[in-house]
């Protein structure tokens, strides 16, 4: 058996997020069904992590295997023709044996788009967060830079993950960065793993104290508070990208017989 | 009565277009009817011209009549608490006497988005045409260069405008501009004024140069024919976008009392 990667970018307005849903359509659900139907036979696409309903991605990850498939931009060509045109394979390739989707990732980049001039591009509107009040970008930016680091995040966690997981809420974000776009700003959160809900709930809460809802130099203290009620709100769905997810060299290149690190 | 100019920004993908039309809702219904509601007496808004259904607006213009307005900025904001949300006003500014969105207009730019890459960004699928056949760019813009200039554009108006319009068939296209955006490409058409279906039948034949159905020499007799039937096919409408429309300057300036030219 061979694995394969799948790259998948998705406009997730229409979904009930990635994960196989029993009340909505998911976009796992999607494109599980397109494999198995090309494929001729039961095939599980393994992500590299949810995405909530509503959340978009552009470099989504999963992980599915097959004995053998000699032409992967051929698959690939029907795999789109049988998605829906909001789902789209960007690229199929084969990965090392022991590659896991979920658990190989030693990195996520996330994008939060929020958009700041009083009139809503209607071409951008279900691609970002509509921010009504003031906001002070070099507060915003003071403020975000509290999240860089090494922390215990579990303020930031819903309860989904803490009941569900069995690892620790310690992750570490290498970098948070501030990018003006036209019409407002982007976030950028890029760190070694992110727990449910946590990018949305870090933005909610910087959302709140561009308000004057939180004090910024409470935010040390949020964090050590371990507790989801001390923080903010959990901003929507529809400004958050998944933009890509990292995995160790090795393991992409896929048949060659180098050891693992 | 002042005069008073409309920007308006909207994606045409639910829309039958901007002009009132029986059985579909257009743009123009749902402005004039924000506005009757809002001003409290039938208005109508004039536009620049009509956008088919499916064509989009970064920069439509309309006009409206009223005796005073005295917070331009709250009746921008009410319109758009009333519109749907794919349809915005971006700006309301009182014009000369004399302006009429339609027939002041002197110019008018056209974006047409053609997408290139064999895998279609989700994000970008209703505000662009998907080429599937491999585009020489180099052959797209000599071919596109033989539309610049003042010409008799017959061939490429559909029947609509021929039995509707009073005027003659011959329009000058200043600059065509080729510029490549992400994915693919867009062509810039700047003009003083366009016929009915002119961008999307020029867009829909230089696809037909690309593809090797149309030679690019045979354009200047294809011009020369004034026959629409010579032309190539029409582009489809999600591509297009109408960015801007040009008026005299002395005609925006509102309130001044220069002589107009």
């Amino acid at each position: 058996m061979t694995k394969y990667k799948l790259t998948i970018a998705y406009d997730g307005t229409h979904y009930g997020g990635w994960q196989v849903q029993l009340n909505s359509t998911s976009i796992q659900t999607l494109v599980q069904k397109a494999l198995t139907t090309i494929l001729r036979a039961e095939t599980h696409a393994i992500g590299s992590g949810r995405t909530d309903a509503g959340v978009h991605a552009i470099g989504q990850t999963a992980h599915f295997t097959h004995p053998d498939l000699p032409d992967l931009w051929k698959l690939q060509y029907s795999l789109n023709a049988l998605l829906p045109a909001d789902i789209r394979i960007t690229d199929i390739a084969p990965v090392h044996p022991k590659f896991h989707a979920r658990f190989s990732a030693t990195g996520k980049i996330y994008h939060y788009h929020l958009y700041l001039d009083h009139v809503m591009d209607p071409f951008r509107r279900p691609f970002c967060t509509h921010v009504l009040h003031p906001v002070d970008l070099a507060l915003l930016d003071r403020a975000a830079q509290q999240f860089a680091g090494t922390h215990d995040y579990s303020s930031f966690a819903n309860e989904a993950h803490a009941s569900s997981s069995l690892c620790n809420s310690i992750r570490t974000i290498e970098r948070i960065g501030l990018q003006e776009e036209r019409g407002g700003v982007r976030l950028e959160f890029e760190g070694n793993g992110f727990l449910y809900k946590m990018v949305r709930n870090i933005v909610g809460t910087l959302l709140d104290v561009t308000r004057g809802k939180i004090e910024c130099e409470k935010l040390p203290d949020i964090l050590a508070a371990k507790d989801r009620r001390k923080a903010g709100s959990c901003a929507p769905p529809q400004g958050l990208f998944l933009v890509s997810v990292k995995y160790p060299f090795a393991l992409l290149d896929g048949f060659s017989s180098r050891p693992l690190a």
